[in-house]
């Protein structure tokens, strides 16, 4: 590892999330909450150790190779996370460091996960920094998954490909920077869209601003106790529901818009895909659940905000599905599971990756009735190699093996297998919610700050795909080069 | 399809079950259970319908494309069944047909689910012709995996190397005839082996054929409501574990040790890597379960019962782990998923998968720590390509996604996750006893016909390797040739 550079990269992060905390400090001085105080304190406790590395360090060399871009990725969201918590910490809000860390990477990997019982009992300073969280989350994912990793040279490459088979923004902007701006334009622009639809629909300032940071990240972080569900409102509602929609699609469509190129959406395999299987999960939902409410409609609206809540990750909640039918709730795990678009700022599998395994599925299965027929698996028109296809069993794999690894270790805590298995499953996909004891109208509290700590490595492996945590686990990057 | 051929194979094999279901007649005759009738009629029918085609269909051509060679496979499997399931309506043992063919379907599949909520009430020829059906089913699946797939041309020869990377009999025996002899002989002996070892720890006959079948096959069906428990024998429980341990390794281990071949033992990656799974399964059981039996030896009989059973996906219970602490039924869920060798009569995703996708893991994160360095997957001393890297990746996708729809499925009658998710996996893995309502002291009675059809589905897609299952429903395959 590059030691020098790596520090001081990361130093000047620190200093940015330092920055980034100042409108929290606002709001804390705003409201009165007692909370400024810590983030005062934070911020100066963050700008200096960030500006120690960040600015005293020379580095002799400037490259960066593809092993410590990916440990810098795994670094940074551990070192966000943890000057993240302790706002936290300081206020008195969370005064458990484990407690604190839990909710700090849960925002920051904008999963969505709570160990608060009273969400609505704390300042709104320290709320603001959380929901805040999630939105600095989905832009560093959207950065990181589609500007720096596919430069990245090596098999690490590979994966980036694979995890966006669609045209993908460095193909179609030269400069990274150009790509990031880009990508922080759209991002902006979305979220202030939602914004201003939440204000118009009867939101106040605070609860839309907070709302969507939750949707923009694909977090789920809420200021009430019962999520959206407490604004009895079915038009926020449909927004926020259509907005999870929208911010768990590939990015690069935007952009083909912006540019009025229809070409490119149109033969999105992906987009389809997801909204295909959106429909079929929200119709689904809707008609398991129709007994337990008047009338059509009003099931639709709770089928189809749980629907794109999940598939997108989010993790807002309007009703308590641990108390919907067994067939709808096993819908749910089953989009947790796949996760949505690649290149959105959704966790998860990712549905290209469903679709190409999808499609080598066809391929082998038709193989084996006429295996004289050589075909090659396609996506969005490029052909894709047998050792992409043999990367991507591997990876589904790993994540498979962290899936089972981390609801074994959490048998210890949870008193039955269903919140043992889904806690592991949404922390690694991102999502926030679970069922049974960590159930929508639950939270993650009861667990053991070990527990706590191995749920929060999850959320770290599965907004960062894994690899990048991983390899932290290995003396090789360590070694000083 | 080469129809005539096809049918006459399948005559012939129907003739073969006519003639195996004679020792069950002769059971029936010599205990007087009222089921002689029952076995006679059955054995008159099948052994006619078998002759028909059997002998009368003269086909054209003798040449057996793949693609058949698997459809022959799907078929005989579900013919066998479909008259194997005869005897329990006739006898009245099982008057309903979905549940008679649910319980022929475990049979031969050797997964050992049952539908009877009291076994020990039933004819001594119906219990004997239900474990000898997982006794014919184990053997068919020995000569299946190892004589013919290989055998097989196209892709799916791929699929049986991806199956069985270590010393294959197709390789060590020139003629099919000769492996499928060799194959015999062995099963035999070991099975005559574990009979007498039962009969000198005091069963009767009756006992250990029935056990001896049940542990040959994997299968895990007995003649007593508490299964194995019922003996009271720690030296039958232990004689039976080990039988299911030895059972589950790859049976050219067998052939090789016969020959007096060390050297593809000692090197035999997924023998140790099975053996090494069972003693830390069996240690971290153990270690759960200490505090709920009287002392450790108790408890390392119970753990390493438990573990060789699951594993090796027999099934056989002498404890309701149901009852154990969560960490344990983890544990046996793990088992569970990863089953035992490839070429043993074990069912599940098989261990040589398994460890295949452990070394493509480290490869690839090998390679991206050192994204210079090219490396190859070596098997037991083989290279394996990225192609079947590849269809393995494909394979364990089409594993998980037939699970998942079955589980979901479950959801309509189950009452909870654990039940209808264990169920669908136990039914796939072929191991028998699932947690929750299908736990080892329960069964599966309760499931709705449609319900109990698809579990039977479930077997005989994990039995084949799924594929077989899969392209009978191709129009392709019924096509004339």
């Amino acid at each position: 590892m590059n030691y020098p550079l790596v520090f001081r990269l990361l130093g000047r992060l620190l200093m940015m999330e330092g920055a980034l905390m100042a409108p929290s400090l606002l709001v804390a001085l705003l409201h009165r909450g007692g909370d400024a105080p810590a983030f005062l304190f934070t911020i100066v406790l963050t700008l200096v150790c960030g500006a120690l590395p960040g600015f005293l360090l020379k580095p002799r060399r400037e490259d960066l190779t593809a092993r410590d871009g990916m440990a810098v990725a795994g670094l940074s969201w551990l070192l966000l996370s943890f000057f993240g918590a302790l706002p936290f910490v300081f206020s008195g809000a969370i005064p458990h460091l484990a407690d604190a860390l839990f909710e700090s990477v849960s925002g920051f990997t904008t999963t969505g996960s709570t160990i608060l019982r009273d969400i609505e009992g704390l300042p709104k300073g320290v709320l603001f920094w959380r929901s805040f969280t999630h939105w600095i989350g989905g832009m560093g994912v959207l950065v990181f998954t589609l500007a720096v990793l596919p430069r990245l040279s090596g098999r690490t490459a590979h994966l980036a490909r694979a995890e966006s088979p669609g045209p993908t923004f460095s193909k179609l902007l030269p400069k990274m920077g150009d790509t990031a701006k880009m990508l922080y334009g759209l991002y902006f622009a979305l979220s202030l869209a939602e914004c201003a639809c939440l204000l118009l629909a009867g939101m106040n300032v605070y609860d839309a601003l907070i709302h969507t940071f939750g949707t923009a990240g694909t977090g789920g972080f809420s200021n009430y106790n019962l999520s959206v569900a407490a604004f009895h409102s079915p038009l926020i509602e449909w927004i926020i529901a259509v907005f999870m929609l929208l911010f768990g699609i590939n990015f690069a469509i935007y952009f083909h818009a912006l540019r009025r190129e229809a070409g490119p959406i149109l033969h999105s395999e992906e987009m389809w895909a997801y909204l295909g299987l959106v429909a079929f999960a929200a119709v689904g939902i809707t008609a398991a659940i129709l007994p337990q409410y008047p009338d059509f409609f009003t099931a639709l609206r709770y089928g189809f905000f749980q629907t794109t809540s999940i598939i997108s990750t989010t993790g807002f909640s309007t009703a308590d599905f641990s108390l919907w039918p067994l067939i709808a709730r096993a819908l749910l795990l089953l989009l947790m599971c796949t996760g949505a678009c690649a290149g959105s700022t959704a966790g998860g599998f990712k549905m290209s990756r469903v679709l190409l395994l999808v499609k080598s599925a066809y391929r082998d299965l038709e193989h084996t009735l006429l295996p004289r027929k050589v075909s090659v698996v396609r996506m969005e028109g490029k052909s894709v190699s047998e050792s992409t296809l043999a990367q991507l069993g591997v990876y589904m794999f790993i994540y498979l093996c962290v899936f089972l690894v981390g609801g074994i270790l959490m048998t210890f805590d949870a008193g039955d297998l269903t919140t043992a298995f889904t806690a592991s499953l949404t922390c690694l996909s991102n999502v926030g919610p679970g069922l049974g004891r960590v159930g929508p109208a639950e939270n993650f509290a009861f667990f053991s700050p070990v527990s706590k700590l191995i749920l929060s490595l999850l959320m770290l492996a599965g907004r960062l795909e894994i690899y990048p945590v991983l390899i932290l686990f290995s003396p090789t990057v360590w070694r000083k080069t």
